[in-house]
């Protein structure tokens, strides 16, 4: 088979593929990180390359304008590789990988606090370090090393059940000895039975670290806690680097068939050592000291994580491999950290409600109270679990990427110059960006605020359809209509900022998605939404939305505004509180064991429901009354 | 520095040492294993050779005869290398590695039934097959394949407990789906928690295999269970290879201090290795199917097996590195099983009182009983155990090797060959040996024998010192007395099997110790050896002593002879009830901690004790007033 080189500018590098290998796929191949969202299925558009030398046949995508074409521009993942090619790769196109993502870190860094199991719980580490001053043996007492230094730190700890390894009681005679018999233990739990993980000499005991991660399928994020303290010392996230086969974790599942889950693993490995790394390196702090890693996310995530394969779970009957991983050596995935740190991933309710969402059931308390809650999580799918202290029912809806600012034109990740939020003044529509930059795209909460406002405002009737009627800011491109938030003058790159009408259709279908999966579930519980007594809107993400405004589109229903709740990264604060106290593990592992999971792919009654849904904000109008009044 | 060349005959093996290595150690660097007692001492005399060609100048060893010195015979511990060498060795120096002692597998295989926990304990082996025919997923029941497997198994076995490594949850997937969901789960007790082993396709449940092993000092023993009918399929013996570095524990103690200990670990770990390839093979059994392995032996083995430091056992204050390793992969030390086989090593009570002790007390159930049993294991050491099931106290005392046919000239394991009885029969003193050939030495049980019925005869007075008195078949050679058991002619070597009066002192010593020891041992519990309402005799060896003999030399105490039980090799009998009743795993752990060790280094009145029990059956003969009347 014939082979070709191809020269990618400005990084200059080159490798040579095979006859027919996709331009995206031979970038990918030369070590550079596509922006790309939809994993090479050619529907999203950020692969945007300039071919400068060589002939390429690809078919023309309707992602690039008659302009763009005529300059050379390709969807690299739609062309082939065909002759020696010298191509240009526009800077929003290249991914610089592992950049810390500022403005996310920030989004999630004070939302961490304020859960209240500190009255309920005693505080007790995953993993504690515990300085020994042991007796030296005798005559009268010679017993072992082992059992001695093991009945030292059940003295000290209070465990009931504990294991040593080996390796470790291989060297304690020397360690003992050398030491004057003055040692620190580190001992994690392991489910049922606690573990020595390692025995040092001296005081090591002030040095005990953890890091918690919520590996989001956009956005990973990693908190360095203070063991001891119990304190979060810093806080750093970053762009998933799977992100390069595809925004939706359905494409990634569909890579990792492809071409092994390990690559999907890999990256995933490197971006967590990558945060733990900074969070280590700025806060002065050895990566030796820290002794576990405490994960959560979604499932398919979580399989990623421990080289699962994740086949199944996209597939009917929808069955993940493991719905509670063991903890695990750190050093078993390729973590740095103490090499023989443990990590924990917690546990997961079904294929399809991950991780993030137990830790969320944890960090709300909702499984503990009287009053009937909701917890919705908005991201790429919409995870709900309605319940309180004697029952728990969970769903998962595929919504879509639209309302995290993907399969949205001007769509993008919550990074500074993203248009965050947009409202009326004095009659006027503002937009506000991340940063005060200048804008650059528009961002999740962005979007719903400007599907509310253009409705509000009568730009767009129910159907999300624009009004025949002309009005500022509005053209026409290709025969679809688009509403300008900001034009070229103001974002200063000569192209506008802008919402368009199929846009704000996959906001619809998003939206529509969640509220009629909201809806089956009451429905099965015999439950309606005023039954709904505290509403937790979960997600960094959450936070920042308008709840105005994501009533007034149907996303959320039409409660009293009291009920509502902001949870913050629940995903993130469910590790933290596991981290901090080992009783929370045997809690969350209940939570997954008690917490039922409905399947809405068998739901008759889904599809109504969800065309139902796929108005402004619903069909049926009455169900959103506090709303309507509003406007 | 200069070196020399040593050719070893028959062997025709040459290596190349430095100079001043000796010929011992030139001989082990060959490869080729010496038939030595003492480790290297010059004490033993085990280690003849002849020097056929160079030239050498070690010192003339009291070991040698005025003969052999004149054919060139050397002890090659005692002879450094100074020049280029050809060495004949001798057959009796040179040891055939891991030949099978046929007479000693004889002697243990039928002597490890007739335990009674089957009336009382469940049988549960420590590693169980399971064959699970599992429900398939659908949407109705869609949870995740590892809790699917782990629910079937927790039916199917009741464990509390248990816990799934990550590899095998990776494999899942597919074994389960190509499989049709029929699968076989290997499930083993990991102490408190149960491990998922191993999970194949379809039903192997049928092959399940454990080896039990008893690591003696002289000898190892290892049985084949059939793990589902619960039955002895086999049994194998050889003799411990690390013989090489000396008969006693201490002197391999020091050997592993100088060498490494690794290298003992090696020489016990083959061993082991090749005692189960050859029950496999015999029985047609897979290596694979073999899923553990228990072991039990002195606590210095049980470090040797595990690769720990075993240099504080022998200083005081004699502190082993543990008594109760955790089970571990066979794997892990290099044992060939099933690869995720495990060995469970059984708990020790101290440094000087190993798990074949436990063993011992489970097997016998003294702990259980309400009588006061005595259990005496005789060996290299002698090892006591009283108390019954309140308490239980327990002493190690340092007999020496003689009572094990070491220290004793002709002195020779219990091989074909070996006189093992004698007696008196129409006032004449006969012979007995194994398999009843041509006398070649003599083992432990005849070396009681001889000493008792010299005594009893007349030859030897108290003090064990032949009489003034001319005797037939006693010779006085470099002017210490023998008595002829079989001379020249009978033996067909020309060269006689005799007892000789430092012999016969060494056998004082030994038993000397043993009596002291237990008679110290009562005296701290205000007890008198009438108050033993059992006296069980430990070891394949105890149970071909002749009692009366034993009484007569002061062995053992002068009690009712139906208060004596021959309780059989209680190490492997013990290692037997664990892997078939895995609650027994808690049962000998309990009896770890429940039973005292007395430090005998530590009392006063041992040295007085001992002293009054170097005559022959003792100082004061009104505690030995039945054995008297007898005689």
């Amino acid at each position: 088979m014939s082979t070709y080189s191809v020269t990618f500018i400005p990084q200059n590098k080159s490798v040579r593929v095979e006859a027919d290998t996709s331009l995206l796929e031979a970038a990918l191949r030369a070590g550079i990180t596509i922006n790309n969202l939809c994993g090479g299925d050619g529907i999203c558009g950020r692969c945007k390359m300039i071919v400068n030398q060589g002939k390429v046949t690809g078919r023309v995508s309707a992602k690039l304008t008659r302009d763009e074409i005529r300059r050379g521009f390709v969807l690299a993942c739609q062309t082939p590789v065909e002759d020696n090619l010298v191509v240009e790769i526009p800077e929003e196109t290249w991914a610089k990988e592992k950049v810390v993502a500022a403005a996310d870190a920030a989004r999630f860094r004070d939302l961490t606090e304020g859960w209240e199991y500190e009255k309920d719980l005693e505080p007790a580490p995953l993993v504690t370090k515990v300085y020994l001053e042991i007796e030296e043996p005798d005559l009268a007492n010679n017993m072992a090393d082992h059992q001695r230094v093991d009945d030292a730190i059940r003295k000290a700890l209070k465990y009931r059940s504990m294991q040593m390894g080996l390796k470790i009681i291989k060297n304690l005679p020397e360690i003992l000895r050398i030491n004057d018999y003055r040692i620190t233990a580190t001992v994690g739990l392991r489910r049922d039975i606690a573990e020595v993980m390692n025995i040092e000499g001296g005081n090591t005991a002030e040095s005990n670290f953890m890091a918690v991660v919520d590996m989001g399928t956009t956005t990973i994020v990693a908190h360095l806690l203070n063991t001891n303290t119990m304190e979060t010392i810093d806080a750093r996230a970053c762009f998933n680097s799977q992100g390069i086969y595809g925004r939706e974790v359905t494409r990634r599942m569909i890579t990792a068939e492809q071409k092994g889950v390990e690559e999907l693993q890999r990256l995933l490995v490197e971006d967590i050592n990558s945060l733990i790394d900074q969070l280590a390196d700025a806060n002065n702090i050895k990566l030796k000291d820290i002794t576990a890693v405490v994960c959560s996310g979604n499932t398919a995530m979580g399989h990623f994580l421990l080289g699962l394969c994740t086949k199944n779970i996209r597939r009917n009957p929808y069955v993940a491999t493991t719905v509670s991983p063991p903890p695990l050596r750190a050093a078993e995935v390729g973590l740095n950290i103490n090499p023989r740190g443990l990590l924990y991933s917690l546990p997961a309710i079904s294929g399809w409600v991950g991780s993030d969402i137990t830790a969320g059931i944890l960090s709300t308390r909702m499984n503990e109270r009287e009053e009937l809650s909701l917890l919705l999580d908005i991201g790429t799918n919409g995870e709900i679990v309605i319940g309180n202290k004697e029952w728990l029912v969970s769903a998962s809806a595929s919504a879509g990427p639209a309302l995290e600012g993907a399969s949205v034109d001007c769509g993008m990740r919550a990074e500074a110059g993203a248009v965050e939020k947009i409202h009326v003044e004095n009659g006027a529509i503002k937009y506000q960006t991340i940063d005060n930059k200048r804008p650059k795209g528009i961002c999740g909460s962005g979007i719903i605020d400007a599907v509310a406002v253009l409705l509000e405002q009568g730009y767009i009737n129910r159907s999300g359809v624009f009004v025949e009627e002309e009005k500022p800011r509005v053209e026409i491109v290709d025969g679809l209509k688009r509403y300008i938030i900001a034009d070229g003058r103001e974002t200063g790159t000569g192209h506008p900022v802008y919402i368009s009408e199929s846009d704000i259709e996959n906001v619809i279908t998003a939206k529509a998605a969640i509220f009629a999966a909201m809806k089956i579930l009451l429905r099965r519980l015999d439950l309606s939404f005023e039954d709904i007594q505290r509403f937790c809107i979960a997600g960094a993400f959450g936070s920042y939305i308008n709840i105005d405004h994501a009533v007034g589109i149907g996303l959320i229903p039409d409660l009293e505004r009291k009920r509502f709740e902001f949870a913050g990264n629940t995903s993130i604060k469910g590790a933290k509180i596991v981290a901090f106290y080992k009783e929370a593990l045997y809690k969350i592992e209940k939570i997954r064991e008690d917490t039922t999971y409905y399947d809405l792919m068998g739901a008759n009654d889904y599809v109504e429901e969800f065309q139902k849904a796929m108005f402004l904000p619903h069909t049926d109008i009455e169900i959103f009354h506090r709303s309507v009044s509003l406007a």
